[in-house]
C-alpha cells in the first residue's frame, strides 16, 4: 500500500529542489533498479509489483499493485518497480587521468549517454557546470542504464575548476585541429559544450587544445554532430592508442 | 484556415499506413522545414503562423493561427510551422563506397541520429531491414535535423541484399576483432543491430568481418553502448584513415 503522503513525496522527487531537500532520487524498471541495488548506492525504499528481488532488508520493500505503481511512476508505461535511493556524496576529482567536463549540457538523454560512454571508456569522473541538467533527474538515471553507479558526477563552477587544474584542456571547435592527426595524451580534460551553442566564451578561453572532428559530407550543408555522438568519437580517439594496455 | 479534413489527413500521417497511402510525410519547426525546402524534396503544403518563408509558390502556403497549428502538430510544443512533403522515391544503392545497413533498429531517435552521422561522414546510402522504424516517422524526420535530404534510405530484405553484394560486410560483436587494430577499407557495408538484441542470427551469418569496440571500464559490469554511439565510433574509425584525402 502506498500512502497519499508517499505518492506526494515520490512524485516531488521529479524536481531537483525536492531531491536536494530529501537527499533522495528514484529509478525505475528491473534493469536499472537491479544495477543500483548491486552497487554501493543505499536503498531507501523499493516498491515492486513482483517479488523478484532477493536478499534485501524486508522493511525496505513494499509489494504494491500495478495501479499504485502508476501513481508514483514518471513513465508512461511503468515497469514492475520503482526504488528510492539515497543521493551519494560527490567524490573529489583527482588532478590526473582522463576527465570529461560538460559546459551547460541540458538534455537528460545526452547526459545519460555521456555517463554511459564514460563508463565504457573507463573514465571515472565527470565534471559538470552548474547549468547542466541534474544527474539525478529521472530521465538521466534511466538513460545511464546503471552506469551512474560507476561514474562520479560533480557539479561545480567550471571556469574556476579549469583555472585550477594542471591537466591539458581539450575542446571541440569548428576551427580546431583535425583530431585524427593529433597526438592525444592519456591524461587530460575533454570539454563538451551546450547542444545549441557549443562551448561558451569564458570556457573557450581556458581550452588550450582546440580539436575538430573532420566532416566528409557536403561542407555547405552538413549539420553539426549531436553532443553525445561527438563525445563518443572524441573519447574513442583519446583511448584508441592505449587500447593495447 | 485548416479544415477538419486537413486536420484528419495531417494527423493520420503520424501513421506509416497513411504516409504510404497519401505518399506524403510532414516536418515541423523552422530549422527542419527550411532544410527540406532548400533540398530537392517537393513541398505539398506549408502551414505557418509567421510569414517567414520567401520564394515559395503562394498556393502552397497557408498562414494559420497558433491554435490551428496545435491541432495538426505532433509536438507537445508546436514550433511556428508544419510542412507536408511528397515522399521521395528510394534510389538504387550502388555496389561501391561505404554503406551502412541497419538490422531491426526500432528507436526513431537512433535512426535519426544514424542518418545525421551518415551525412557527416559522407555516406550517401543507408539500407534498412523491413523491421526498422520508418524514416518518415515524424520523430525520425525531426531527429535527422535535415540530413534526411542528403542520405538515401532504402528498405529491403536485408538478408537478400547482403547475399547479393560484392562488398566486404562488417558487423559489431562482443567477440569481434579490436576495431582499433584492424585495417579498415574505404569501401564496405557496416551492419548495426537491434537496440536490445544486436545483430540477428540470419544476418550474423552474412558478416565476414566481426569487429568490436574495446571497453576500458570494469569488464564485469559495463553495459553495451547505445547503437547510435557505437555507430559514431565505427564510422569514425572507417573514415579516419581517409581524412586527408
Amino acid at each position: 500500500m502506498v500512502s497519499k503522503n508517499q505518492i506526494k513525496t515520490i512524485t516531488s522527487l521529479q524536481q531537483k529542489k525536492y531531491r536536494k531537500q530529501y537527499k533522495l532520487f528514484f529509478a525505475e524498471g528491473i534493469k536499472v533498479v537491479q544495477e543500483l541495488l548491486n552497487s554501493n548506492f543505499e536503498l531507501h525504499q523499493l516498491f515492486t509489483t513482483q517479488e523478484i528481488f532477493t536478499g534485501l532488508d524486508n522493511s525496505r520493500v513494499e509489494l504494491i499493485a500495478e495501479a499504485e505503481l502508476k501513481k508514483i511512476s514518471a513513465l508512461a508505461t511503468p515497469n514492475v518497480c520503482l526504488a528510492l535511493f539515497v543521493m551519494p556524496e560527490e567524490k573529489p576529482v583527482p588532478d590526473n587521468g582522463l576527465i570529461v567536463a560538460l559546459d551547460d549540457v541540458r538534455d537528460p538523454g545526452n547526459l545519460g549517454t555521456i555517463i554511459r560512454l564514460c563508463d565504457w571508456f573507463g573514465i571515472s569522473h565527470l565534471v559538470c557546470s552548474e547549468q547542466c541538467v541534474d544527474v539525478f533527474n529521472p530521465k538521466v538515471v534511466q538513460a545511464t542504464m546503471g552506469s551512474i553507479t560507476r561514474v562520479n558526477v560533480v557539479y561545480t563552477d567550471l571556469e574556476a575548476y579549469l583555472d585550477k587544474t594542471s591537466l591539458p584542456i581539450f575542446g571541440t571547435f569548428m576551427d580546431g585541429e583535425n583530431i585524427y592527426s593529433e597526438s592525444l595524451p592519456e591524461n587530460g580534460i575533454i570539454v563538451m559544450g551546450n547542444e545549441a551553442n557549443g562551448i561558451s566564451k569564458p570556457i573557450e578561453y581556458k581550452v588550450g587544445h582546440k580539436i575538430a572532428i573532420p566532416r566528409f559530407g557536403n561542407l555547405q550543408q552538413t549539420e553539426s554532430l549531436n553532443v553525445a555522438t561527438a563525445a563518443s568519437i572524441i573519447l574513442s580517439e583519446f583511448r584508441r592508442n592505449f587500447s593495447g594496455k
